[in-house]
């Protein structure tokens, strides 16, 4: 691959070239929709010939799986820090909201195509099935915070756990990145998250 | 147009015809896409002739203008119940956040559009204009309630704003109707937006 404008300012980091591949498809993924896109649009907003995209990928559906899979690997990687924790499950609850946000933010382009996929194809209902272990992962922590007595009785622990994650995000819809990930959104959405937004409510 | 058989239950009720245009048509927007659905689709849908169409809209673009009002008209008019509202700002804006959900309950399909709008034609854009009056009437309100004191100081209000309008939106993604709109998923919402998931938490 010759290297585009965008890939250029990478030389020298390891894997590159795919990665400015990846860029390349997920951006017109969510533009146009995986369907609408070939490799041919790809390679064209990369400057670059097919053959090139095909020395690094083997197939579109490839592609996609590689840049579902960096969302996924990321929120998994949260997973496991979150189950090392020798904590009460409501802080482990807050680390895995916490952490997620940090994902959605370093990861923006790829969590969102994540949050679309409707399983047509193998790779999506692959992707699928790795985002539902996370949210029963994610509504198992709810329930046993709510056995400590920890989290609020009044509301069904599955209805909690998707109200917590719709809130994590729907930070896809507006959020933008700055140069440095800016920490204060993670704290905004779990202080009202597990705060509430009033003061001095409980 | 003959009634389609879903129209058909609807009969009595004024403008029942266009009403069932009306959801066959958003249904089609939804799944496929704006740009990518025909008023022959439409048409398909309903198993009438596409004149009969025409006998109630006289464009796609106003079809979609009807729909996208359905959803503002919808929160119009809760933002109007609570401009009326003699109330501090903190309790006018945990109105407009429970009336936003009911009308997201009753409207899903209409509102679910609205939020996939992105401003390609003049109606779009007109849509995109109502929501941001909509969001900037939201914004206004967490603004004053901080001015009294009334939620966190922590937390930037626009932030603030479009998280608990994102809260809100994110029911778009899991969200489905039961027979009767059920009222907890509102107290849900508003429970965790402004009291927090823990107990005992301020």
């Amino acid at each position: 691959v010759t290297a585009a404008p965008k890939a250029a300012a990478r030389r020298g980091r390891p894997g590159h070239d795919l990665q400015a591949v990846l860029d390349a498809a997920v951006a017109l993924f969510t533009e146009r929709g995986y369907d609408a896109t070939s490799m041919e649009d790809v390679s064209r907003r990369l400057g670059v010939g097919k053959s090139a995209i095909y020395h690094h990928v083997q197939s579109k559906e490839q592609l996609l799986g590689f840049a579902l899979d960096r969302a996924l690997d990321g929120l998994a990687e949260v997973v496991e820090d979150t189950r090392r924790l020798d904590a009460p499950a409501i802080t482990r609850l807050e680390h895995l909201v916490r952490g997620s946000v940090v994902v959605l933010q370093r990861e923006l382009p790829f969590v969102t195509l994540l949050l679309r996929v409707h399983g047509n194809t193998p790779v999506q209902q692959q992707a699928i099935d790795r985002r539902r272990q996370f949210d029963r992962y994610a509504a198992g922590l709810v329930r046993q915070a709510r056995r400590d007595g920890d989290v609020r009785a009044d509301i069904d622990p599955a209805v909690a756990a998707r109200l917590l994650f719709g809130l994590v995000n729907s930070l896809t819809e507006w959020y933008r990145p700055v140069p440095k990930t800016d920490p204060s959104i993670a704290e905004a959405v779990c202080a009202i998250a597990f705060h509430g937004l009033r003061v001095g409510a409980g």
